[in-house]
């Protein structure tokens, strides 16, 4: 591969942006819906289709893959790309935000974060370092600095001294990272609810140097008013010129919010879990596929979605597979959230370079308002 | 629709035959192998990839669809065939060989069977005349008549008592099925592995008069030799004008044995149900993906296979989608086991046609005896 990592701002209407990043694997089109494939597959999906949903990026995640198959055997097989049959680009979080959710199993020191595998129970390490040379051993695109997340409610001295143990880290993980053309390395924002902590966090990722910046440390328990009210503010202490990346958010509307402040970049399990338990997202809000009022509804989930579920079964159908507990039912609901995703992401990218976020914004409120089809 | 049920007799081989069932559905080549699809739909496919694999019809299970989503709500939804997104033939059995499986819920009289439901304890009657209608409900192209199957080893007066009562319920399933242009009904040999009660069999069922005959009662547990024995004289006592059509069965190696005594259809569920278990069928005999030699092997399941399993993925990467328990890998196996079942099915076609099939069989047999590939 030749070629650069690159950030082109297309067009801005009010905060919204859109654009592209370039990277020698491909485009990724801005704002950007990264579907999460966890353990080097999205659940339930074969990586063309996912494609064929609109995605540019999938998000691996180093803390699963160190355990297993193991970052060394992923290298030796020639990356992750090839052995998930992805090649287009991939983003790796550092294994952080997972290793601090492992409340019990985990021992944090300036060094980094000594823990217990939720798999077997074996002893691992990772330190800024570390998680750089793994996500350099997987191949990924796109980087992520190894930090803390401490999940909210925090006070306010354990957010400040989080956010400082990271900033330190954000430096180790630069000079660890080192060079790599082609390659891009994020830094992360954290600072919790608090201003003061999200500039001085800001300013300190930017005295180091990044392709990009991330929105750390938010869709942690706080809400999406306390989203919000952090969103109104810490895009804006990011560079204009570099993509910024809200992590793990989230809902539809969370992420249509989160665009409206000035985010380019998004990821999120919800999709993909949220088809497999009988979730699906449509205009209209969700329908919960395993209610009883869909048995005999011989309509499709979303009558105007092209996606294969929608395009080529019944709700009655959809019902009948979830409730017999039919991996199809798993596969074509994920299918559906995932197409949704990401055809919301290209109408927006549409509404901002047309200068009509407003009015996107307006109608997708409607038609959440109106709410599902009416019963039969 | 319109049209004809008919079969054609291209070219025989020995005893192997090779030719086609008109549908108005469309066409069925023979020998055919037809994937099962239980609960309307073959478990992990899209029916777009199972018909990709080759396969020409699918098996729908009368028992499971009549307890859900029921044949009454299947039929106000248009059929299966629209159901469940597949257009083309579905034969469906009658329900008897598994509400017979219900060792402990279920009462046989001569009307028929009481049973209750596996899934929630509720009551209900199958005789040939619910089945019929039931059949009929699902739209079923071929319809199996509604047959009793005792497992084996049995005595002999069971096995006979149980073969006559069959072939009063085959009357009554011929009366009630009624004159159906363009659908089929199937009549079902039993008799154990006795041969003058197979012969009896036989003749009853051709003084009844069906469009196809089924050799059922085997893949009961009696074994792939006694199988055999039973296949080196049952299909000849049913009309060489009509399929033949072996129940439940089988391995790669009960279908090449079949196929040579003279069987132009079967059905299992081992391609799939083998596929989730991490049990690959191949040329070289059965692999199984969960070995832990797999786990750094960059080579493919087999190399000479097309399907995306093999054109995609390592043995690395199906071995650790396997042990991760992700959804992909049974989406993965079952697709390759369905495609190298219907890959068989295709060979053995030519090679009938070819009058090659003695090379067929001793190439497959060597093929097998070489092993899977060599450790790395």
């Amino acid at each position: 591969m030749s070629g650069h990592f690159s950030f082109t701002l297309a067009a801005t209407d009010g905060k919204a942006r859109t654009g592209r990043i370039d990277t020698p694997r491909g485009e990724i089109r801005t704002p950007a819906f990264m579907p999460v494939g966890t353990a080097a597959t999205v659940k339930a999906m074969l990586p063309e289709s996912v494609r064929a949903t609109g995605a540019d990026i999938l998000l691996g995640n180093t803390y699963h893959l160190m355990l297993r198959p193991t970052a060394e055997r992923i290298d030796r097989l020639g990356g992750l790309h090839r052995f998930m049959n992805w090649d287009r680009p991939i983003l790796t979080d550092s294994g952080g935000f997972q290793v601090m959710s492992l409340t019990d199993l985990r021992k944090l020191t300036e060094e980094g974060v000594r823990f217990k595998s939720h798999i077997d129970g074996s002893e691992h390490w990772l330190t800024p370092e570390r998680s750089m040379e793994i996500q350099r051993l997987l191949g990924s695109d796109i980087v992520m600095c190894f930090d803390e997340c401490p999940a909210l409610p925090a006070d306010r001295d354990r957010i400040e001294a989080s956010m400082r143990l990271s900033m330190r880290w954000a430096q180790r993980s630069r000079d660890a990272f080192g060079d790599r053309p082609g390659h891009a390395l994020f830094g992360i924002q954290q600072g919790g609810l608090d201003g003061d902590l999200r500039a001085e966090s800001a300013e300190a990722l930017q005295a180091i140097g990044f392709d990009g910046y991330a929105v750390g440390g938010l869709a942690v328990g706080e809400g999406q008013e306390a989203m919000f009210r952090v969103l109104d503010t810490a895009p804006d202490m990011l560079p204009a010129d570099k993509p910024r990346y809200l992590m793990g958010v989230g809902k539809p509307d969370d992420i249509v919010g989160a665009v409206a402040r000035g985010i380019d970049m998004m990821d999120c399990v919800l999709p993909s879990r949220s088809g497999r338990t009988g979730q699906a997202f449509t205009r209209r809000g969700t329908v919960n596929i395993k209610n009883a009022r869909h048995q005999d509804d011989p309509r499709p989930l979303d009558e105007a979605c092209a996606c294969p579920a929608c395009r080529n079964y019944s709700r009655a159908y959809l019902h009948h597979v979830f409730r017999a507990g039919e991996i199809l039912s798993s596969m074509l609901l994920t299918w559906h959230n995932l197409h949704y995703y990401q055809e919301l992401m290209q109408q927006m990218r549409v509404a901002i370079a047309d200068h009509q976020f407003e009015e996107f914004q307006a109608q997708f409120d409607a038609e959440r308002a109106q709410g599902d089809v009416s019963p039969l």
